[in-house]
């Protein structure tokens, strides 16, 4: 066991519009089964839209990030300007496509994409002070557009790996469960829903992610 | 590894006012993780109610049970109008209070609750053909409302425990990942967030009962 304190930030609730639901919980409970505690964070920010995850189709809504976010997390949430890179040793990204419509502008703008500033500073501010940050699914490419050069896998989706490169990060290419290793931004990402995948998959990629991430703790 | 094809229902997404995502992820996690499909299904109708799980309040919106729990199953998920319980071997109910406001009128009514005919027929269908029921947190109470004389758990919640034995049931006190049995019904619960657990509990109990579950199908 350790007495690590994982930050997780979230992007709503749900995989077409907000966070990849398996990934948050599998995230969740990789933390707990190593012994880790964790807090979770989104922006109070409005979600891009609304998707009916049935049909496919934009519903006539608007629902908050945040508000929605705290679904995943139980109530137990707090906004992500209230982040502080102090008092955590490591920041964790589920993914979803809330991360590259809510986090960032990834879906619509490609390599070009913005970053949701409390996302930038997060990230930037653990990366100074050397601690750890894991990322999942499509958010390694969100983090590679706010790291410079940073190196990770979104697993095998040409046009995700292209973008990736287009920002100036290094993309390798990956199989269900594996991650990938940044040594100089202490960056670890694995692919999880990126690929067809069960859950099962996905809670061995979130598993590997959070082993890799917590050894890295100082 | 089992061929055994598992329906999983549920009741919107999100503990307040849906399906509680923890116990449903770790239910498809467990059945994945022990080799059976599954299929989701929910009724589609509107949630009672929609609550800001930040704040507890009641939000000036309408949701529909059946959208909602679509993002907890990724789209892949049918009316539970369409459950025909002839092309399943077993039948599970992950919890939340969507079970006791959508499924049911429980969180109202208590032990005179009624319950949502499809549920009921859900149920009724296993039994008459001897297959295997798992309920979680607090939809063993629903449970007990459409089976009589159920012998189920909640964990040690008195006044839910009560409601169980006003409605003819037999409660039985748990702890953390344990199981109740009811041999004659054949089904099978656990208490999960019905007691104050952790995720790593929680997936405890979904395992549990999954395992159980599994071992009582033909």
């Amino acid at each position: 066991m350790t007495d690590k304190r994982v930050a997780v930030v979230l992007s709503g609730c749900g995989v077409f519009d907000g966070a990849e639901i398996h990934e948050s919980v599998l995230t969740l409970l990789a933390l707990s089964r190593q012994g880790a505690t964790y807090q979770c964070f989104a922006p109070d920010i409005d979600q891009h839209h609304v998707i009916n995850h049935i049909d496919g189709q934009v519903m006539a809504e608007t629902r908050n990030v945040l508000v929605e976010s705290a679904r995943i997390a139980r109530g137990e949430i707090q906004a992500l300007s209230e982040f502080n890179p102090d008092t955590f040793d490591a920041l964790v990204f589920p993914g979803g496509f809330g991360a590259a419509k809510n986090l960032s502008s990834l879906a619509f703008d490609g390599p070009d994409c913005n970053v949701n500033d409390e996302v930038s500073a997060a990230a930037r501010g653990m990366v100074d002070r050397g601690k750890p940050i894991g990322a999942l699914c499509i958010t390694p490419a969100v983090i590679a557009r706010v790291l410079e050069g940073a190196r990770v896998t979104i697993g095998q989706d040409e046009d995700t790996a292209a973008a990736i490169e287009a920002m100036g990060g290094k993309h390798e290419i990956t199989d269900h469960g594996q991650i990938v290793i940044d040594d100089d931004l202490n960056l670890v990402t694995s692919p999880c829903y990126m690929l067809d995948a069960s859950v099962s998959q996905i809670a061995d990629g979130a598993a590997n992610m959070v082993t890799e991430v917590l050894k890295r703790t100082k």
